[in-house]
């Protein structure tokens, strides 16, 4: 086990009508709030009306500011920090999924800046301080409820970079499975993807000693595998939609990935085809991450062998490893295919035009010098345009 | 799955050398702390002179106040509000295990309070605020460098009562598990009973849906029960040390019993123990823990039949569940026996003289109206006589 300093400071207030307390638990912390949102859904579902409800009978006032695409783009997030700005406000209030949070977390630290935003996640500065941000989440997937991290698209270089900062994290976050309901099957079955990517970032490491830590990853990973079909099937199932959601938030406060060094290869390269093409990112790591394991275990045989059996529930045997872990990676291919996810670059409508021009910027050959990804394995520029090509 | 509410603030810094981090950590956070220990083997062993060098080093003040003992008492609680309030400190700096912070988190309290700090335990009034605690921790069992819980003795009154809240979550808490190398067998065997019991407490549940908290219970006893052996044969295992420290602390930051109806008879009848006979209170859990299982498991049965299979690793079976429930028990009990832990109350000096006083006392009839222990089967005080029978 390595070395760690953990910190996930954010309340989480879960289950049902919660959403109607926000106004209750912001009272202590906010008097105008930036009201962020996304595409407009929450107005017709009701829940806005429900939240704007709270803070009025709370006495908290508030300006918003919706219009959040899902890989959230810089030039709102400039607009947010020059409205926040104006108005005064001194909490940014989210009320949606992972793009929401992590454009809003974008507002939080932009405010007080005194150069472009975009330079922190350019050259990951590191930041003194952010406006607290609260949440009311709509999409359970992306973990960004309880985590400092933020990643946003700079559309006019097409650009995806992420960012972390402990003084991102949230300060309290609501989690009502209920506001799941209406989410559309494709969104489920990729905040499923994204989730469980989450776990495999930190479960796959070279790390030894790390029994507590494997065993909290394969919790979660089966988990979610075991509730992920029951809500595409059912939408409304309230239970599976608890286990789905609070999974989420625990794959991703860094609670499984403590003291492990963590490897984030697949991440890095579904980042550079949501920049360039805007494919859903847990549809693009359902592509990715069979290839990368594919890819790489042999560097880790043992690692490999440990998830086949303790999450995919092959039987343990050591007569053929190979055999055995390759089985592993089919059965998670298979459970992929079962949430309706797809298989391929092409089902993702990307060619193998730009494979090279995404492995070099994923890799930072594209800008100067080569930053190998992943730790498992390392790869260079190279050995992500195999990966990319053993998607096609 | 319960509504639940979340709330695990305090920073975890873990590892090698990490004690000498404490006065950077502190320095934003405080100009003068009590320093708060127990009986000075921190004296001894170096540890007392590395904090203070790096306080000095930060330029922060200390006040003293060691004689912390096992079962810590309200008259030293009383003494370090004195000392903390004419020292004007501003942080309880615990460096000790589970008593000690224990007793710094009374001090945190006491001070903002106007009228004695038994009466918060006695009549478990709210508290508006506290100092924040700090901690360096020396033993790990309690769970307490991250919990808002606190369990003092009134050693007046032979009583021993828990206070938990969330003011009382401590800010920052180092854990270097080789601190631990000193500790002598039957500590390490009671603080591996301990932890193991704040997972029992919370995994048995009546409460369904709750395939995520079941799995993060049941890892983390399997990594207890894999590590504790270890550091009992080889008190110098840095590895088993570190899953044995991380596991208490995520024992009982609240995590895995989130969403869950919790139980807390043991710990309510242990401390009955504690108070009287002054037992250690992990070597009177591991003594309880099984006789209370045999008397409620029929109350559910297949919460039972899971323990046994994935925490005992009992081979799933629906032909006998009786029989693979006791076998899981028995196991347990062979675990504990391995661990040196007593069996017996005999074994902890307890004869069967004031059995039914302890009783009365743990289900509150002794002062007036019934409070039945635990939820699973709730425990009338006629029940809690049969259990300690059990035990004789």
């Amino acid at each position: 086990m390595l070395n760690f300093d953990f910190y996930a400071p954010a309340r989480i207030i879960f289950g049902k009508d919660t959403q109607q307390k926000i106004g209750e638990v912001l009272k202590p912390h906010a008097k105008k709030v930036l009201l962020h949102y996304g595409g407009g859904s929450i107005k017709k579902s009701g829940l806005f009306d429900q939240v704007v409800a709270s803070l009025n009978e709370h006495g908290i006032a508030y300006v918003e500011l919706g219009g959040v695409q899902p890989n959230p783009r810089l030039s709102l997030v400039h607009e947010g920090i020059r409205l926040a700005k104006q108005e005064q406000v001194n909490l940014i209030l989210a009320v949606g999924g992972g793009s929401v949070i992590d454009s809003a977390k974008a507002i939080a630290m932009g405010v007080h800046l005194d150069h472009d935003v975009w330079d922190v996640y350019e050259k990951q500065l590191p930041i003194e301080k952010a406006l607290p941000v609260a949440i009311v989440l709509t999409i359970p997937a992306a973990g960004s409820e309880s985590s400092g991290d933020t990643v946003i698209t700079n559309e006019e270089k097409s650009l995806k970079y992420g960012y972390g900062s402990n003084k991102l994290r949230p300060l309290i976050s609501i989690m009502n499975p209920e506001l799941f309901f209406t989410l559309p099957k494709n969104q489920i079955a990729n905040g499923v993807a994204d989730m469980m990517s989450h776990v495999f970032e930190r479960y796959f490491t070279n790390t030894t000693h790390t029994d507590l830590t494997d065993g909290l990853c394969e919790t979660v990973l089966r988990t979610i595998m075991l509730n992920g079909p029951k809500v595409l099937a059912n939408p409304q199932d309230y239970d599976a939609w608890a286990e789905i959601g609070f999974s989420g938030t625990v794959a991703h406060n860094g609670l499984v990935g403590m003291g492990r060094e963590q490897d984030w290869a697949c991440h890095n390269m579904e980042h550079e085809l949501s920049a360039i093409y805007d494919v859903a990112h847990g549809a693009g790591l359902a592509v990715l991450t069979p290839a990368w394991m594919r890819y790489v275990y042999k560097d880790n045989i043992d690692m490999f062998v440990q998830f086949a059996v303790n999450i995919m529930g092959v039987q343990m045997s050591y007569r053929d490893k190979d055999a055995l872990v390759l089985e592993g990676i089919a059965r998670l291919e298979a459970f992929f295919r079962r949430m309706g996810l797809p298989q391929t670059l092409r089902e993702l409508g990307i060619d193998d035009t730009r494979l090279k021009e995404m492995a070099k910027k994923a890799t930072s050959i594209a800008f100067g010098e080569e930053y190998p990804l992943g730790n498992l394995k390392k790869l260079a520029w190279q050995d992500v345009v195999n990966i990319y090509q053993m998607c096609k």
